[in-house]
Formats: structure tokens, sequence, C-alpha cells
């Protein structure tokens, strides 16, 4: 097992709290078993960096065999592009501003990373030309296909998608390469069998629309999904040539909720310390700001919990009822105490935001600290 | 009016979004109006910097009459401690661990900053007297009274509260100063009416409970209360020497809902640009890594909306609806029509933790950007 960062002879116990803390074993087993995936339906993994925001991580999922890297902020992508590290970015956001994206074709050349785009409107095509033709670049450019989640992208039967995928090809600096989609609407699925059937319906999607692109004389060379729900229920990977899952490397309490992992395979937990005890919750120290608000992924509240909480006293996790800035309040249940100065473990419900939310990454294996890695890309609000 | 920061000649419209701006104007008249509040009441103001966490803000506080700061963390307050600008620093939080308090009063001593402790039990006690003891000190705690938010604090009659500050009072490094409460159950008020009722309680509680430990033999030099909603709302501070509000100097949706401001009173905001558009909602490039997922404070959900975006089509606010973490979904409304590209303002419904997500803030006067303040004390997890 291969890690980076300074080794630190400390265990957990020690920490002071609230810190995050990322499981080595289970990260190096998530980030195998989806290469593994990728691997035995012969599509191409292309991880999404929000999840961990970190340049040791992303080096795990390329020695693994990932081809490159996908992010959804400009900024984020250049930290990754900066790195010196990365083959290839996949933006995965529509970017519309020209500077943003002429900052992102400058930084590529200078450090000789293949740059992909993502292109819903005309505005977006308008855009993506004139930073190409003012760095003197040829750009490569998804069209974003809505399979269900309805926030970007053209869905199926849009009369714009044809004429979108004309116009990007005819583009002297821009070239077509192929469809992308974000199957977001998976986090709200109650059960694996819904996953499945997503899965399902957007690769029948992108096939159709494959089909329909290639009829009207403009090659498809990439057909790209990308969820980890989807990424780790599907049965279908016909005709897909790339996935671009994030959160896997991590997992939390919706991919559990969801079917898609167990406790045991979350890679990210949250260790805190009870600080105040009243009769009806145990109050830690973690609260929205190490934790997020987050109830699931884009505002789905499949939860009535911030989070759970593993604690001695209980054999089940305890929920999480509500979060202060500083405070995690933590629901009373059964006769079980908790005294103050007693630790815990929380799983949260959504591990990304909780990376974005801290400035490193504490390692552990077992109950030691072997690392402290940095949230490189964390903090880029333009 | 005073400010800060490097002055750049730049407009809003010529930023980059997302950003997060605040209106210095907004803001003074803000700072002008509790601290007129305070002053009208003879009772001290000691903001809470959770909001801002920005030297520039606090000093602009300071200036106007602040007697110190609030803070509940530890290494926040630290920050505060370290600037040499502050007098005096309460650590609103019941601190547990002997080290963090340790740093607190080692750093309190070499800037000659006061430094005020909070204690709900006895763990609290016994970790402050040792980390005074340890520093040669002598610190003064506060005795934090629960007055209905149950979360920290010890209830009125709770028969832990008299041998507690008894305890306090009777250890040689500590020094009993007085009894602190957070109403922050009045976040989840339905209208002002009943802020101002949850500010008479409280009132009446703290006079109770001064009332019994004085009986008790031990004097009660401090009783400090502190949250904005009751702070505006409230007709009775009698009996009172201190308050603590934080949200004041932004204001949010939130404020707008419980009737303690208009929406021309927020000082804080983000602006946005339309990146993509379907039928149902115009997606904006301020997500809930801009925005945070608060719904309200303390995980109080008093909205359906993640705040609310001002439009060059509506004469309202329009509803966001929808949050991914790059992604803030606007519902569409009526025949209006927004055009990718166009910009929004957003207004969050709580200031604080967009403070936090951010590195800094960027100062503007009308349209013009006047100044940079970077967010001093954001990203401290542990």
């Amino acid at each position: 097992v291969d890690y980076r960062g300074s080794v630190v002879s400390t265990t957990i116990d020690q920490l002071e709290t609230p810190q995050v803390l990322v499981d080595r074993e289970r990260l190096i087993a998530n980030l195998d078993r989806m290469q593994q995936i990728a691997d035995s339906h012969r599509v191409r993994l292309r991880p999404h960096i929000k999840t961990h925001k970190s340049i040791d991580i992303a080096q795990l999922q390329l020695e693994r065999g990932a081809v490159g890297v996908t992010a959804s902020k400009a900024e984020e992508a250049l930290v990754f592009i900066q790195s010196g590290k990365v083959p290839s970015v996949t933006v995965a956001y529509p970017l519309i501003d020209v500077m943003k994206i002429e900052r992102l074709i400058t930084d590529s050349q200078r450090h000789d990373v293949e740059l992909r785009l993502v292109i819903d409107s005309d505005a977006g095509v308008t855009a993506a030309a004139a930073a190409a033709q003012r760095c003197g670049s040829r750009v490569r450019g998804f069209v974003e296909i809505d399979v269900g989640l309805h926030r970007c992208g053209v869905s199926e039967d849009d009369p714009r998608l044809l004429p979108l995928v004309t116009r990007i090809a005819a583009e002297p600096h821009l070239e077509f390469v192929g469809i992308l989609s974000h199957a977001g609407h998976a986090y709200a699925a109650g059960e694996r069998d819904e996953l499945v059937q997503i899965a399902t319906q957007e690769c029948a999607i992108l096939n159709r629309v494959r089909a329909r692109i290639e009829n009207s004389g403009v090659a498809v060379h990439e057909v790209s999904v990308g969820a980890t729900p989807t990424a780790l229920a599907s049965e279908t990977f016909d005709g897909l040539t790339e996935m671009r899952p994030g959160n896997y490397a991590f997992l939390d309490a919706t991919a559990v909720r969801l079917g898609i992992a167990r406790w045991e395979n979350v890679a990210l937990s949250i260790v805190a310390t009870v600080v105040s005890a009243n009769d009806h919750y145990w109050i830690v120290d973690a609260g929205s700001k190490v934790l997020s608000s987050d109830l699931g992924a884009h505002g789905t509240a499949n939860t009535q919990s911030y989070g759970v909480a593993f604690t001695p006293v209980s054999a089940n996790p305890l929920r999480i009822a509500r979060l202060s800035e500083e405070h995690g309040w933590i629901e009373r249940s059964g006769d079980a105490n908790l005294r103050i100065g007693d630790r815990v473990r929380i799983v949260p419900n959504h591990a990304c935001p909780v990376a974005n939310l801290a400035d490193q990454l504490v390692v552990v294996s077992g109950s030691n600290v072997v690392a402290h890695w940095p949230v490189t890309a964390r903090g880029k609000v333009r």
C-alpha cells in the first residue's frame, strides 16, 4: 500500500477534536474496487476530484489506472493542472466566462495537460471558441446531456441538441469529443434497484443520442457518465467509454442508505468529543462547519439526520438530529449514556463538503495517524 | 466612514463570479445601529466574530464602542487574541480540553488580552482550573444558562447549578464572573412578537438565576445574553450587563423572515452568473460551497429555500430551490426570463457559514469594489 505525507507517530485518541479522518486501507480498497469495475467493463476511469481535492489521492487514483481527473470548478481544475501530476483534466461544468476558460487553456499548455470542456449552450460554444482562438489552441469539448437530474445539459429531445453539436464540430478552435452526463438524480433513489434502473436508462439515452449525432455525420469518440451510485450499482456499460465517479473514494451515510456501501467501507469520518449534555442530546464539538448541513447531494433531503455517530454506548449509530456551527446534537437513545469527554466517530451524510471544509485530511491506519494530506484545492470561491 | 484593505478600482460587474460581497455602508449602518441599542440600554456590546471572522470588521466594532469580542471556537479566538487588536475575548463554548484552554491562556497573557471562559459542567471546571494553574494564571469563568435552546448550559431548575457556581468561585485559579446565555431558539420563531417574548423570558430567567446565586453568597458581576434576533427585537434589558450578537453585522434572509431586517439592511450577498437554463430552473454558479446548505441557524428549517436571488427579471426575489456544490437552482417564476450570462445577487439564509466558506470578503460601495478583507479566522477545523 502506497501513501504519502509526513509520517507522525500519534494515535487518533491523542488528536485534538474535531478532526477529519481518512482510513487509509478503506480508501485504497475503494479506489481499487472502482478501478476494477472500470477495467472489467472496459471503460476508462476519470475520477471527480471534488470529493477529496487532494493531489495525494489523485495520484493514488492515477497509479491504479485512472486516465485523468474531472473537476467542476475551474479554479479547482487549475490546481490539478498546475500540479504537473495529472495528464488530462475534464472541467465538467458549463463554463461561459472567457477569462476562466483562457486561464485553463494557458495553464494546460504550460503544463502539457490535455483539457476537456463541457458545453450545453450557444454561450458556452462562443466562450470556448473565443478563448481557444486567443490562445492559438484547439480544445476538446463535450456536449452535456440531461439524463434526468434537470440541472445542466441538453435533454435527448431538445431541438437545440444537434445544432449545438454541429456548431462545436464546425468551430476551427474546438473539437467535438463526445457526450457526457451526470445521473445525480440517483441520489434521490430509495433503494438499489432504482439505481440500476437509472443507470440502465442513462446508458440507453446516451446510446440513442450517440446514434443520432453519428447519423448526422459527426463522430462521437467519448460517451462519459459519472456518479458513484450508478457506477457501483450499474449492470450495463454498453457503449460507454468513460466514468467519472467522485464520492466512491470516501463514501458516506448516503451511500450506505442507497445500498451501495456498508459502514465498514466508509473511509472518511470525523472524530469528535462530547462537550456538553442535557436530557435530550449529547452535544459534540463537530457542527455544520465540519459536517456541512447537507442532508444529501443536490439538495435531496433523503434523511432527517445530519449524519450518524458511532459511540461506545450503542451498537447502532445514533442520529445527529441538529447542527449548530460548532455543535452536533446527538439524539439520546435508550438508557445508554455518554459522558462529557467521551469521543465519537461521525459518518457524515455527504463526504464531499466535509473535505471542502477542512484544510487537511488526517490519514489513519487502524488507530494510528500515518499522514496529513492537504486539501489542496479547497477554498476556491471564485 | 472608515475602512481598510487595498483599494482596487473595479466594479462588481467586472468581478469573476461567484464572489461574496459586503456592502460597506450597510455594514457600517448595522454596526452603528447595534452599538446604539447597546448604549441606549446601558449594556456593553461584545460582538460574536463567528459571523465575519475578520479582524477588519472586529476593529470597526471596537472603534464604535465594543468592549471586546466573543468567539465559539478556541482556534478562532486565538486568531483574534494573537492579532493584538482586541482587549478582551470571551470563548462562549464549553471547553473541556486542557490543551486548548492552556493555549488560550498562554496567548492571552502574551498579548495582554483579558480571557473569559464559559463552563457548564464539572469537567469544564476541572479543565479550566488545571489549565489556569499550569499557566500560573487566574481565569474568569461564566456559567452558561440554558434559556430554551436546550443545547449547552445548565437550566434554571437544574440542581447542578449552584454547586457548579460554588465550585468555580472556590477554585483558586478561577474567578466566577457571572452568567451567560444564548437564546438560539429565537431563530425558530415565526414572527417578531415571538422574539420579544423569548427575549423577555430570557431576561426574567437570568434575573432569577442571578438572585439565587447572589443569595447563596456569590457575586454575579456579568449577565450576558447574545443573539441577533433577541438583541434587535427586545424591549427589556433590565439586569443585563452585556450582549453578544454576531449576525447583525451582515444579516440575511433569516433576519428578514424574522422581521428584524429589511432586504436593504442585508450587508452580505453573493454575486453569481446564470450558466445554464432548463424548463424549470435557471442554474447559477453559486452552490452549497458558497451559500452553505443551511436552511436556518441551529438546524432550524424555517424555509424551503436555500436563499433568494434578486434578478433583473422579477420585482421580488426568486427562490433558490435546490443546491449542488457548484450550482444554485433558481426556480423559474412567471413569464420572466433570465439569459445565460446574466448576473444575480443572492441573499443567503444564513450569512455566517457563507463567510466561513470564503477566503476573502469583497467590500463594495454602491457598484464599486473598495477593498478585500481576508476572512482571517476561517478554516480552523480543530
